[in-house]
């Protein structure tokens, strides 16, 4: 099953069912997507039984799928990118025993196809190709064996990054406030059964297209994640309730072949430069500047749709 | 203008006013302190025209004035707090330009009264008795000099911590989400006018009484803020908008006499223990502990009521 929200003025707008081949929509049985993982047991047979799909779907009207959320909790579990980051950032910070995990802005989740104002070009913009998970009401203490039950929808996040405030604000150990503006999401939030064999041990087995103003800039595979999302939930859960509609993400997709697949944000091709040439040589965005990113499974679908978001001044 | 919530079993909970007493309340215009928050040019005049107070007020039945938000930015602006819990937490952070900000869990927010569950005695149970603001929506990139204006309502926290596990959370760089449990607040926002010469250049001036299991931990005073709540919110609006209803907090109350004052948090008694004996002595909070906070003018009101809170067991 594919959801999605039609932008209709309200802060959270209108939930809608999506066909499968995403071009084609019905409204939803109820108003919005954090009212249906509110009572996602009596909500989903409602959701999944919509089976007529009557209207042409636009894209562009779209919301992300869900438009503001009550938590938002980044991981990063691929090892490539924790590595790379430390050398694009210049830092060499304590690896926990478990994920790493920040807490960002969930007031906001920028639309798929939004302009996104950004405070000034000089402060390192930077996009994040990511997975994430959206969950069901979580109770604290739930450990990892049963923290994948309560995974609701799995979604397709670009984790917009100020790169030249991230450093400082990660060496205070307070984590990123100012480094990390709003996210965007792809268009559609899908149940993990919408994703067949691409869903295994709560990790996506997808490759993730990033192309950077038109030219392919990564292509990494989203399965090798060092801690699958059962175990960040059960991480994010350990010492707090998880309400309903919370987010979790995988943090930026990275694979050890980088040379080969490229990667899913600036940063860490710049972190390969350090290696290789013992300074970054690639830039980062500039105002007008255009990502695209999509997920693809092996038979060449895009379960979430295409997010394709360029940056503004604000 | 004092406003509070009365819990009706619904997350947001009925708004009400309450008499500059504290004792008696009105069921205020709109259905919700957030929904007060959103209209605020309009509502605040119908809120101010409240005069009579028909109802007693029972302040166990009271959730946070604001049970829930869509975010919540906690700074740390008492040099004598940060330089003690260096020494508590046993690390050389880097400090920041501006005023150290983490992103913590804002989906809940306890009632003055509750019970607080906590998933482990052994995870160092502790308070932090702090001073927040909530804003209306603030544009990225306001300015300090313009922040103040944003500044809708004062309220009194208490920033439940778990000590064992912020060292290595913050060793990571991506600042707390296990060391963070959610925050306490007490039973009444107020509007900064009812605070009258106790609230001069965006910083509180009232003693904040701690009190712990009954007997007398802290009383310090609340104006030596190095960044006042105005650079605060600038801060945090820096590279993005901050909605309406966005919780802002000063971090842990503390004095440069602390001998003299006491302190409000555990860790920070224990740095000093470690100053003066090379070890700390005080332990953290058990299950059944009770922890008392109650800010004061020098008339000796207490604008903001009294956060009365137990810990237990999940």
């Amino acid at each position: 099953m594919r959801l999605a929200t039609l932008d209709d003025g309200r802060p959270d707008g209108r939930l809608i069912v999506v066909s499968n081949d995403g071009l084609c929509y019905a409204p939803a049985p109820v108003d919005s997507l954090q009212e249906a993982l509110g009572a996602w047991r009596d909500v989903a047979p409602l959701l999944e039984a919509v089976q007529d799909f009557p209207d042409t779907l636009d894209v562009r009207r779209l919301m992300a799928p869900l438009p503001r959320a009550w938590q938002w909790l980044d991981g990063s579990v691929y090892p490539s990118h924790g590595a790379l980051m430390d050398k694009a950032l210049g830092i060499e910070p304590f690896r926990p025993e478990g994920p790493p995990m920040y807490q960002g802005v969930s007031d906001t989740f920028y639309a798929p196809h939004a302009d996104v104002p950004m405070a000034d070009e000089a402060l390192g913009i930077d996009f994040e190709g990511e997975f994430g998970v959206i969950t069901d009401h979580v109770p604290m203490g739930t450990p990892a064996a049963e923290a994948g039950r309560y995974i609701r929808l799995v979604v397709q996040i670009n984790d917009w990054s100020l790169r030249k405030l991230a450093g400082p604000e990660m060496k205070s150990g307070f984590g990123w406030i100012q480094a990390k503006p709003p996210c965007g999401m792809a268009p559609f939030a899908v149940t993990p059964d919408e994703l067949g064999e691409a869903w295994g041990n709560f990790r996506p087995a997808l490759h993730l297209r990033v192309d950077w103003n038109g030219e392919p800039f990564g292509n990494a595979f989203g399965e090798p994640m060092a801690f699958g999302f059962h175990e960040l939930v059960a991480h994010a859960a350990r010492t707090r309730n998880l309400v309903a509609g919370t987010v979790i993400g995988s943090g930026t997709v990275s694979n050890e072949n980088y040379r080969e697949v490229g990667s899913s944000c600036i940063a860490e091709r710049r972190g390969i430069e350090i290696v290789d040439h013992g300074q970054p040589r690639t830039d980062f965005m500039k105002y007008g500047d255009m990502v695209r990113m999509e997920a693809r499974l092996s038979d060449g679908r895009a379960p979430f749709g295409v997010l394709e978001q360029k940056v503004v001044k604000p």
